[in-house]
């Protein structure tokens, strides 16, 4: 099934909101089996929405739209669509029932064009909104499937594995199963190489890689009639790649480095500490971003400048003074200050120069980050490309961090 | 002049990379008056980009392309355009040198493939490429402009601010000053409902809202002959949106909430201090994100866990049991605690419960965020949507934070 996203909002085109749900989505239906070819935005204009979707049907089966499903009169993604293919909307009592629920219970006055998004096209599967109000659906015409789901994130993203996912399932004889190894500590171009035989020749399953902010993913993905087969079919990609990258892999079928370090660390009842200083919040920022941190992280300190290094971790001042701030022997002391202040049973700690200025000393880029526990201290000296930019510096410091913590958990060398 | 934005690369249609660079772009090219109606992406293939040329070549007079201008054997950008528009590529020698030298810098083995990106489409103004490798470049043919840019973010849009905006820039004879009013603490709708009326009848300058994550920016466009009189045009409506909306206006022209505040206690030789709980990091790593934050920040304190907060800041421990952490006392103790313990003029918290789980007694989306001073303490008590996800809280959360700190720093109410 070749699917093309089509985008409808104003705000999408001049960049006052990036266009997520277009990766969310490519990637969701890529996992289904489904290539997309092609990505399209047009604002909250008929003329140019009736275009895109003229266009769009010549050369896709699936045209999954997002946005202008609202009840202001520039929501127009419904009519315009219904239109295009010669449906009629029709008057949902149920969603209309909801919707007066809603709004009588978030005590909001219910202007009359609320009820506007009860109307869909005739023969439309209904996806109910659970997390907003307007609904979206499935319907098919001369050929062509469509999705309408609506512009928010929070509400397009739910919709779509609770309701579109399943859809689009129901309409393939085969199950598609789809794995996906992450990797930490080589590059996409050192991956490649290695499985460059295997991505180039086989076709089911297949194997891919991709790269983003430092990390590598390679998916495997494969077709069969039941979900076990395909299953099966994947398993001895799975296993070859994750041998032959060895440490690399940091897991399969997992989030992120810093779910899968919560994870381990929950499982065995390990509580977690952070002393940050260039990246300044961003390792506690993203490890309780993942929900249900609490279990296991208890608090850390951001120590900036020198002064609050000494004072509240207790790093010694002739150290700061001899070594230097962003050295190895300070990223130790930070680490084992913060497991002491906070009293946690790990802690890791990060000081170097994100840019764009430096030390006069070290270059732009030199971090060193630490891991201390019950059993030791260890300390990574990375010497990332500056000429990145400051917030990659400062993402692969705290990617390091999750790494040597994920490697400690697993007896893996740290450093 | 009618842009099409036409990103190239297989990542983006999969997901694996965001487009950030359409949104990006597409603020810089309004901003130049320039207006945008479609965003294309399309993978690396050379016939589906060949379509989607002349497809945007029959409603766009400008069509910026990024991405597939490397070394590498699926980098197909430039030839295809070329092709579409019937010119032949010509070998840059000061290109070819620049490479060679880029690489031998770096001791790097140069295949020859690299110097692919030294032949560039005849009578093209060349992008010279400080930020990496690949020039990137405009042409015109047959009544289109042609840009050519990396993909990267971190070429594409420092390239296209140092190169392309001059470029298209010196090809009208208007000059276009555009201003950005900036708002937090009132929603959209309601700004929108207040300037109704100048957002449908002004044309010069124009008027127009958008929202992101919890903010407002109005945005006044005028064109004129020479800067100072577009200037001089957008000056009473700047003037009027900023005295109707009063205190809730942070800025014209500023980056953001914490870019503000840093700005204001650099200024005036301040030192910021935090302290998280619900927030983890979110408020240090976003005010350490804006270059310059050692200026300002000196550190801070996550506390998650009640004992944290307790050894950390001294929030006193009968105050936990009595009031709950997630209560105005302790915001208050929090901020308090930081500012002493790190030894700072300022400090923020914020403690409260962004979700999914709850504490029994407040509902999710309840938060305390606290200022301490030499003057006195304040805290908000912020009632947020939880229904909208755990990152929106935490990001309402820190900002909340930097907007109490700007009104403090600008003699406004601080709750």
């Amino acid at each position: 099934m070749n699917c093309e996203i089509l985008a409808v909002g104003t705000e999408l085109l001049l960049g006052h909101t990036v266009n997520t749900n277009a990766a969310d989505l490519g990637l969701r239906l890529a996992s289904l089996g489904i290539n997309v070819f092609w990505h399209t935005v047009v604002g909250d204009n008929p003329g140019r929405l009736r275009e895109a979707v003229a266009q769009a049907r010549t050369r896709a089966d699936l045209i999954v739209c997002t946005g202008g499903l609202g009840p202001t009169y520039d929501d127009l993604t419904k009519n315009i669509l219904a239109e295009s293919f010669g449906k009629k909307l029709v008057f949902h009592e149920d969603e209309a029932d909801f919707l007066r629920a809603f709004y009588a219970k978030r005590s909001r006055p219910m202007t009359p064009n609320v009820l506007q998004q009860a109307w869909l096209p005739e023969g439309a599967v209904v996806f109910h909104n659970d997390w907003g109000t307007a609904p979206g659906c499935a319907f098919e015409a001369e050929g062509t499937r469509v999705l309408l789901l609506p512009g928010p994130p929070y509400e397009c993203l739910p919709m779509f594995d609770a309701c579109a996912a399943p859809y689009l399932r129901s309409l393939s004889a085969e199950t598609l199963v789809s794995r996906q190894i992450r990797v930490f500590g080589i590059g996409e171009s050192a991956v490649e190489q290695i499985f460059r035989a295997e991505m180039e020749t086989m076709k089911n399953p297949s194997l891919a890689t991709y790269a983003k902010e430092g990390e590598v993913m390679l998916r495997v993905t494969a077709k069969a009639a039941t979900e076990a087969e395909a299953a099966a079919l994947c398993e001895p990609v799975v296993r070859k790649v994750t041998e032959t990258l060895g440490a690399h892999v940091y897991g399969v079928d997992v989030d992120s480095l810093e779910a899968l370090v919560l994870a381990l660390m929950k499982d065995r009842g390990l509580t977690l500490a952070t002393a940050e200083s260039l990246t300044g919040g961003l390792i506690g920022a993203r490890f309780t971003a993942v929900p249900g941190a609490s279990a296991v992280f208890r608090g850390g300190a951001l120590t900036y400048c020198d002064e609050v290094k000494h004072a509240m971790l207790g790093v010694p001042a002739d150290v700061l003074a001899e070594k230097g701030a962003v050295s190895r022997e300070v990223a130790a002391a930070m680490a084992e200050g913060a497991r002491r202040a906070v009293g946690a049973d790990l802690a890791v700690s990060a000081t170097g120069l994100a840019g764009p200025d430096g030390d006069g000393v070290n270059p732009v880029g030199t971090v060193f980050v630490g891991l201390a526990g019950p059993d030791g201290t260890w300390v990574r000296h990375l010497r990332l490309d500056a000429s990145r930019g400051r917030a990659l510096v400062r993402t692969m410091s705290a990617s390091n961090a999750f790494d040597m913590l994920r490697r400690y958990l697993t007896g893996l060398p740290v450093e």
